[in-house]
């Protein structure tokens, strides 16, 4: 067992359901937090804890250059790595080759690219970027995609879609071959990672998933809480791999992507190449369009979007995943989402705001603090500014996908 | 009453007391988080409440520059600006004033300095200085003084000490005729911060100090949780001013310093002019010999010091309140403090290092993450790492000298 996804309710296209991961339990529809680095910015993780994150994404693009990939492995893996023992995502890196490298070189093989950190030069191929996503041991990774540039002509965006298809079957083909030299089932981890602290022990007492099912006890709890023997029974556990559809902005190429994506055969498919640029109508579109061609029996995953209203309403269309930079990377700059809409709290009218941030909202910055107070720690670059404003952003965000999960 | 100080144990010249505040009690020996501009950098009010801290320290000179004191004094003070309603204590600005102005110039009068911020210039008299702390409404607040400079000589230090003494007397009188201005106290501000939040009613399950003296409710409750009738019973509650002694590395000057200062009457002393730049040595032997000169029954408070060592320490020779921007600072640098001694946790060699920063340290840090996982947060520049950083060296300051309380 690897996943397994249930629906349990539908509503019109929209649908509400569970997907079970070796670490635990996450209720789609689903908003998941970018943590980059193996860090959501400015939050730490017994916070996303309490803001009932079930869920975040890592990006395996930024983990290899730092810390790098055998640093994560040799401890077990990012759940490990990173105290985390709940359900992690991680991307293939495609993206952040796409858009943080102007040079970089596609070929038939694979990309190459310069680091954007020292100019370093590195190479990612599908096997490569699926190497390193085993090592990352995240609950569930993704092929190795092109995402297709806009705007792009008809022949670019077939090309790319093309590429993209045959990057998915390699992907698969060494995930297949080596799914079982994941961290954390491999049986030679157990024990180098022990501590000599009573974390894990407490561990389960914050896990959200321990509670709610003991079926899907996190792998990180079993060096310790179990005796070695009990390993080969979790040794049938492995991550899930993702394909992605492509096609640019063409309905057919999108249609064709994921029919020829489905017979690869992924146990989830997400739509990617959106959000590059194209106007909000473009996306919903693209995005409506190609649900259509997707296995109803199978989680889908919308790539990197969006607003507050924008994921409520492809939660709506029958998403059932999507992640998005937009709360975290808007709360460094002071911007923040209210069910009055959107704040800029630099702003001057603010400095004398005794009232919360969002009168409605019940996250702990809203129940606690003032506008002028957010206002100042804001202008006076504190950065106790980044953290508030991004676990309220967070909670934003999650509260918005509960409503749309109780209202399904 | 302003404050009350209770002395319920000695040993040796180590005292155990209780300073009763208008915003709570504080257990002493106490060591005092700095939060310059209104935030201890980077740490979250509640994880403040969830360490233990009873009071927290404030910088009238960075408050005066922002958000400016007119803004802090209309919502009812700092307490209430910055949703602390534990105690608070604001030094003077003479530090700052001394230690961030190369071109400050002293007369009789005050101190004419350059803000830090934008150049431009501002005036700090003792009447003007305690004035702005009367707005910020700490419940306890510090005489202006000149931080001598070191090395000085004989006749400079005198001039100085001389200069603090009458600096002093002139804090006092301004502070006796206008002490009842305190933001907390004035009727008029009953109502004008009320928010449309449940924040209030919550606050009094955060709050400790409600939890351990019902008699000193803090003043932050009282705009919701009473009537306004009720007001003129606190009416009589004010702040409380403290000394500063000075006098350089004289011993003599020193006990000077402290009888003239005890003469002009305060509720507590202040040992300032020390962390200057002299020896460790130099340090102890005049903190040791001021505080022969000092009454047994008010608080003493050494100003700016230390390292987790020198505070127990100073603790142990009877000082009863010390701050220090030490463990803040450092974790903004990497340096952590354990019980196995300092860490520079950006060493390549903790890359590795799933052991727990201290093993024998129960904050949330140290229970949750790996040395590996903190290393990787510095090395990637993540914010995560100044919070979690800063969350444990202020655990470990504060354990240490609840530690020592307790082996009084």
């Amino acid at each position: 067992m690897s996943i397994a996804f249930q629906i349990e309710k539908t509503n019109g296209k929209a649908r509400a359901g569970r997907l079970l991961t070796p670490h635990g339990e996450v209720e789609t529809p689903v908003f998941m937090p970018v943590g980059t680095v193996a860090s959501v910015k400015g939050v730490s993780q017994d916070t996303l804890e309490e803001l009932g994150a079930q869920i975040i994404l890592g990006n395996t693009y930024h983990l290899y250059l730092r810390p790098g990939i055998e640093t994560v492995r040799r401890v077990g893996g990012l759940h490990e790595f990173m105290a985390w023992p709940h359900a992690i995502l991680t991307d293939s890196g495609g993206f952040q080759v796409f858009s943080l490298n102007e040079l970089r070189k596609v070929t038939e093989e694979g990309v190459t690219f310069r680091s954007h950190l020292d100019g370093s030069t590195h190479f990612f191929t599908p096997e490569s970027a699926t190497e390193a996503q085993i090592g990352l041991g995240a609950d569930i990774i993704m092929a190795f995609d092109e995402c297709t540039e806009f705007p792009a002509d008809p022949q670019r965006m077939r090309d790319s879609m093309e590429l993209t298809l045959r990057w998915a079957a390699r992907s698969k083909k060494y995930f297949e071959e080596h799914k079982h030299e994941v961290p954390w089932t491999s049986s030679d981890r157990v024990g180098t990672a022990a501590r000599p602290c009573p974390e894990r022990a407490e561990r389960v007492e914050w896990g959200r998933p321990a509670e709610r099912s003991s079926a899907v006890t996190p792998a990180s709890w079993r060096s310790t809480a179990q005796p070695k023997a009990a390993v080969p029974a979790w040794s049938d556990q492995t991550q899930t791999l993702f394909g992605i559809i492509q096609g640019g902005m063409d309905h057919g190429l999108r249609k064709e992507s994921a029919e020829r994506t489905i017979e690869i055969g992924f146990s989830g498919y997400a739509v990617g190449g959106l959000s590059v640029g194209e106007s909000r109508t473009v996306t919903r579109e693209i995005v409506e369009s190609t649900l259509e061609h997707l296995p109803a029996d199978k989680p889908r995953y919308l790539m990197g979007v969006g607003t507050p209203e924008e994921i409520a309403e492809y939660a709506r269309l029958g998403v059932d995943m999507m992640d998005c930079v937009l709360p975290t990377r808007a709360a460094r700059h002071g911007l923040l989402f209210t069910s009055e809409g959107k704040i800029s709290i630099k702003q001057a009218r603010y400095a004398q705001d005794q009232g919360p941030l969002d009168p409605r909202c019940t996250c702990r910055v809203c129940r606690r603090y003032s506008r002028a107070y957010l206002r100042h720690l804001y202008a006076s670059n504190e950065v106790l500014a980044q953290v508030l404003n991004t676990v309220h952003n967070l909670s934003f965000y999650l509260d918005t996908m509960r409503r749309v999960r109780h209202s399904i």
